[in-house]
């Protein structure tokens, strides 16, 4: 049976999921989540996910939500993205908390604050204080990758696709490629992988869509 | 052999590694990280862990670091902690990666800017927006709460220890246990446990050792 992602395409955390199915090959479809119109916060969709946010994985009768739990999903299903062994999935683990908990929830923040927010709504201060802890999570990300092809092992594992879930949407959130190279490259190094797709080409919704 | 949890006590994220040993009644001893020192920035630490971040376990030759990881390697050595079945492994994932992205991360945060800085260095409006962020993130928690007695299963899980990980800390931080009643007993079953201990006694390091 097709597995159903709800996600919507400025979602970085709906990203990560939807790459992890996409690069392995899994038989998935995505299903609109109108975030911008409110969806997540509506009862229906909270009596499905108490924490209210995309993406939301079914399979069938299982439901399942948060970005690293569907990566290790699609591990549990494929045995792909996970790491060789259990110490290479633990640095899997590892790189996926410290994206959810330094990167991700921090670069998505910002871009919301910085693109989707009303110019005159934009909290100057946290803008400017949130750009100082990102640029820390951009040194972490290009020290590890120094003289590495992949954040785990010798292939690209969730690991990778967690830390990227943010870095190739166009809009301004302080992060600029050149300034870092071993993620420049290493960005280069994901979008070569077979049927990658850029998030606004993988997922449904993008900017324009609302600027109509 | 003994293992060592590289630690302070004003860590939460310290903690949720730390609790998670002490109630799987595993054998580890502390060892205290001079993180107000600077100890977490040395080149000695970062070439351990490129994050630069306590909690770090050390057991043997093995060295692991986040605390999520850390929490599931106590439930590998233990069978412990992790929920009964595939299912419950999964919520316990799906809290612990909610409380990396939502809870630990933003209460760490706040934690620090309202208690640890100096009072004239504290950013207002970065700590006015946060407090709304960390109300919707207890307001989740609250919700989850609401008729049960543990976040997953009919025990206490990682998923416990994870969220509650900044909750029994003195310090002002915009969280009141009696607004949110489902927490505040909650929080009163988790220290019922045998073997539980308060942040600052499991753990050296607390505000005072820095008041002297």
């Amino acid at each position: 049976m097709t597995m159903k992602l709800h996600c919507f395409g400025e979602s970085g955390n709906s990203y990560k999921a939807a790459l992890a199915l996409q690069l392995a090959g899994l038989d998935w479809v995505p299903v609109f989540v109108d975030f911008f119109g409110g969806a997540t916060r509506s009862p229906d969709y909270r009596s499905k996910n108490v924490m209210g946010e995309a993406p939301m994985l079914e399979d069938g009768d299982l439901v399942l939500t948060q970005s690293g739990v569907i990566q290790m999903y699609v591990t549990e299903k494929t045995g792909k993205l996970g790491g060789r062994d259990s110490q290479e999935a633990r640095e899997v683990m590892r790189w996926l908390f410290w994206d959810n908990h330094k990167m991700s929830s921090q670069a998505g923040m910002q871009r919301f604050l910085m693109n989707f927010l009303p110019e005159d709504k934009r909290p100057k201060e946290v803008i400017g204080f949130t750009a100082g802890r990102l640029k820390a999570a951009f040194t972490t990300l290009n020290a590890a990758l120094d003289g590495r092809d992949w954040l785990v092992g010798d292939g690209i594992t969730n690991a990778d696709i967690a830390c990227c879930g943010y870095l190739y949407y166009p809009e301004p959130f302080g992060f600029t490629r050149a300034d870092w190279p071993h993620i420049d490259r290493w960005l280069d190094r994901i979008a070569a992988q077979p049927h990658w797709k850029h998030p606004y080409d993988l997922m449904p919704g993008n900017p324009s869509d609302r600027a109509k």
